[in-house]
């Protein structure tokens, strides 16, 4: 564990409960040590053997990081930023794996630290061609082992999603915050009218700022096209408003309804699996390929295994998908060439 | 009881509660029976000796209501509505007084009527000069016994606030949640990576949309401020992040996040309280205009009573109010040349 703050540290705690020896270090001693207080990490320092290396340090520094972990760790590695692009760019090894846990808290630092942090959380990962297929295996079992949705995702798509469901949302946040705080210097009963669904939409606007210059300066062009959208979209309303148009205003707020009552539940509960067989060819980065198709087609693995032929030049990835979503999965793979076939379990 | 869907029911939950006896009615014969049958309405019909009539009824309808209310029953007569300013203007008589209880639930109409849906909430009320002394304080006690916290403020600050607090971020989940499902259309994996925060910040737009458009067009001219304000606010972060400024990031957000931080606690919990006394004329709106300056300036009014000089042309006003605020309320009223003495409790 590189970095023992809320995020390396609660998957420190996650992992020592499962059985894992977790080594960990971080710029601050103070901060490492008390990561050994709390139960996150057992040893201080850096472990060459270490199976895995988390990089749970700053966006800016992960790169850097990375490299000096693939340099003196034999296993792989992966991170937890926000953005990946520019990452696994800088970062192009057989052993490194984008990582995202998409889970926070409004704690902060190593106090805040939670072994079931994850627990029903989505964590994207973000494999390349380059990527190892055992790599990727083994880090898709242990995270799903911590409680997580794995999905995966190539990194351009991530960082474009995450500047909609996250980025822009929290700037938006802060704009709504602040547009309060300066009219609410004329009237103070302002913020005492502020009801459960402006403290809702304002929560995320009481973290700590300090990650954001890195986060907005590594995903930027994908935070101001959203940012465009949005204002474009406020601008709509606007004109719906200030012309009095009720039924664009209700299309509007019915299109909103909707979308958000079909938001995926958080616990994923896959429900009937079945098996999607596709032959392979032996080469690096088929399961990057497989997956992230997967992973943008919205399409859950529950399992995966790839049963390699004697001959050793093919072999036989197996998927186990929700079967609800199966045949969206096939048409996917069958558009990328592949010759799927699916088979029900029972 | 004018309406008896979710806000109706629940002040006729909490005021069978509390013992009074409640007579109900609405335009859905079917609504007003399960009301009888929840525990909300004792008596179906309007009755003509009702020492309050409450009128929740969706906006449009309001005024005309008010007006038959006050033609057809004796007591004082109040409402509900998002909206103060054209209500209140459209019925002008000592013995209406428009209301706002700020409390909402994500279940609908009767079904999720609840006797706690007030419990440190605020409940806005919006006297005028024509509003009659006696009838505000009747209704400011009922109201307290309703477990909410009494904010009065003019009608039209009360319409400038609720734009900045509720209608434009309400309009604003909407178009997140929009920009999301457009997107999301592409990308399917895009709303399961929909944390926490995106959750948080969409959740009032799952609302029904049906009471929008009577919002939007009885409080246009302010949402379209407000809208106006945010987009400027927003152009302002995207030109941020596209020059990379970090120290402009970081002063907004901190800006946000201190403010954030400063939003009153809903349920107030007044701490030490003090007497004001005040010297007042016996005119009539003597009260209302106290009440909304102290909602101005955000003075919590614990308790309050008028005490009549024998004379009967002049009385005082007893205040008791937060101690820490006491100043700020006296500064306030001198300055509209009242003259008051601050006294504390001990």
């Amino acid at each position: 564990m590189v970095g023992t703050g809320l995020i390396g540290g609660s998957i420190g705690l996650a992992l020592r409960r499962r059985g894992w020896l977790v080594s960990g270090s971080d710029q601050d001693p103070a901060r490492v040590a008390r990561a050994v207080e709390l139960g996150a990490v057992d040893v201080v320092g850096v472990d060459p053997e270490a199976e895995i290396t988390f990089l749970a340090t700053p966006v800016r520094s992960v790169a850097a990081s990375a490299t000096w972990a693939l340099a003196n760790t034999k296993g792989l590695v992966t991170d937890v930023g926000s953005v990946k692009g520019s990452i696994v760019e800088a970062v192009a090894d057989a052993r490194f794996i984008g990582g995202h846990p998409m889970a926070g808290s409004e704690l902060e630092g190593i106090e805040g630290a939670d072994a079931d942090l994850f627990a029903g959380a989505v964590w994207v990962l973000t494999p390349t061609p380059a990527t190892d297929d055992a790599n990727l295996r083994a880090l898709r079992s242990v995270i799903l082992d911590l409680g997580a949705d794995v999905v995966a995702l190539t990194p351009e798509h991530h960082d474009a999603l995450v500047a909609v469901v996250s980025h822009v949302p929290h700037l938006t946040a802060a704009s709504l915050m602040r547009l309060a705080d300066e009219r609410g210097t004329e009237h103070r009963a302002l913020l005492r009218l502020a009801a459960g669904g402006f403290r809702d939409m304002t929560r995320i606007a009481s973290g700590h700022p300090g990650i954001w210059p890195d986060i907005c300066a590594e995903n930027r062009i994908a935070i101001v096209d959203v940012l465009d959208g949005l204002v474009a979209s406020l601008r709509e309303v606007r004109a719906i408003v200030a012309g009095d148009d009720r039924d664009g205003l209700l299309a509007l707020l019915e299109q909103a309804r909707a979308a958000r009552a079909n938001l995926p539940s958080r616990l994923s509960g896959i429900g009937d699996l079945c098996e999607i067989r596709i032959p392979v060819p032996d080469r690096a980065g088929v399961l990057a390929e497989v997956t992230t198709l997967a992973g943008r087609l919205d399409v859950n693995i529950a399992d995966l295994e790839i049963a390699h032929s004697s001959e050793g030049e093919q072999g036989v990835l197996i998927l186990l998908v929700e079967a609800a979503a199966a045949d969206r999965l096939r048409a996917g793979l069958v558009e990328h060439h592949f010759r799927p076939a699916v088979l029900p379990l029972d």
